[in-house]
């Protein structure tokens, strides 16, 4: 199931995405939260009326670097031999459709496709057989990052924390098993033009080591949202770009780049 | 005004600390929350009598590294011509009284002891002239960090992110100007032996560079927090201790670290 999360007539609800065309997609409201057991309303809307939100509101997004080997080389990295992870704060949450503002302390702004994972419960010290049972769903997202800042400043909270610097979505796709999950196409494009292709096979560690590692430390609440590394390919973006992450079996985030007002 | 958040029979409040012997404390509920105009509710509970909780629950808390030259040093640092920001994610806050959880995966857990801004009202891009407008008051703040953990992830998401990483307490001071909150004694110590002793005199950049830098980047909310660095003296915490982070003006924020359950 394909869970959005939008507002329509000043009201935020979250419905369940059914059709196949894009122009033809309707939403069937849910009555409740996707955190909790749920019904489908039957209400339905098509998703052209309505103004995506992000999927999910985290309490936090953690995120966590180098998790592709190509994409360290690319950067001058080895490839760490721990994950280690960063946070994106819920203020750089953005949805599909919004605009990712060019923050004006930064000349070189990078898209970062990633799939990001979303927590279904509170968690903590996950043991490995039951990281499936933690897992929401799966979304698009796109670790957009100031490299300039990031070369400059010992903790990433402004290069990668700015308001905008995470956009997620379209929405949560629930059918994913962890097994599938480990072998998606990841595709980023900048107006039209391919610029990351890759597959989350290529990660170094997989999303239950990640998983694994952060609950060892910290408590994992309902919405919470895992980014899992970008493959190679990262450049930058401009006022005027639009840039689009597609991962297979999930959808389309796209966001265009306007400057900051 | 010291204003605490606490719990009794069940119920989350606010409360207007008053008196001045700690045996002697008396709460004056709060109608209301104090990020608005409020009035006090003439309706009074000793503080014995209640359960202090962590005096906001910040959205985010935004720490800055390496702000006190003394500190950076003894850590084999050079003190960073610019502000650097982290984050602390809300999973990590507790208040005075509460436990500091050991981790599991550190063998050298240290105390910070630090200056808390609470920020009162959403901002970003603040100007220097309107940061005393942003501050709703001061808080003592322990940013505890397992140090070794610290030096071998790049990021410090789980070295500083922990459950339980961030005390914050006993209250929110709102009576100290930026001024006075320039030159505050800061003291921490553990089972009562002094272990830091500075000023926030000290601090490399002050109060209104923190802000200004981290709001040129993002958007802070109501009861969001910035640590601001901690003075030399950060050593290691067992389970079993005592620490305690006295800031004049403001009050102690006492925390007892026991093994994670």
């Amino acid at each position: 199931m394909r869970i959005a999360r939008f507002s329509i007539d000043g009201n935020v609800a979250f419905g369940a995405v059914e059709g196949d065309s894009p122009e033809e997609l309707v939403l069937d409201i849910i009555k409740g939260i996707p955190f909790t057991d749920f019904e489908l309303s039957g209400t339905k809307v098509p998703l052209s009326k309505v103004r995506l939100l992000p999927p999910v509101l985290p309490n936090k997004v953690v995120a966590f670097g180098r998790n592709y080997a190509d994409h360290a080389a690319e950067l001058g990295h080895e490839a760490p031999a721990a994950p280690f992870a960063f946070f994106k704060p819920s203020t750089s949450v953005i949805g599909s459709g919004d605009a990712i503002m060019y923050p004006s302390f930064s000349e070189e702004v990078h898209y970062e496709a990633e799939l990001a994972v979303v927590i279904g419960r509170m968690c903590r010290e996950v043991p490995r057989e039951r990281v499936q049972d933690v897992i929401l769903g799966y979304t698009c997202a796109n670790d957009v990052t100031a490299r300039d800042v990031q070369k400059r400043e010992a903790q990433w909270a402004r290069a990668k924390g700015f308001d905008s610097s995470c956009p997620l979505g379209p929405w949560v796709e629930t059918g994913i098993s962890l097994k599938e999950a480990a072998d998606l196409t990841i595709q980023c494009t900048v107006n039209g033009e391919q610029r990351q292709l890759g597959s989350t096979s290529q990660m170094i560690h997989s999303i239950e080591d990640l998983i694994i590692n952060i609950t060892e430390a910290m408590t994992l609440l309902p919405g919470d949202v895992i980014l899992t590394g970008t493959p190679a390919g990262v450049g930058p973006l401009g006022v005027g770009d639009e840039v689009a992450v597609t991962i297979q079996g999930i959808g389309t985030l796209t966001n265009k780049v306007i400057k900051r007002g």
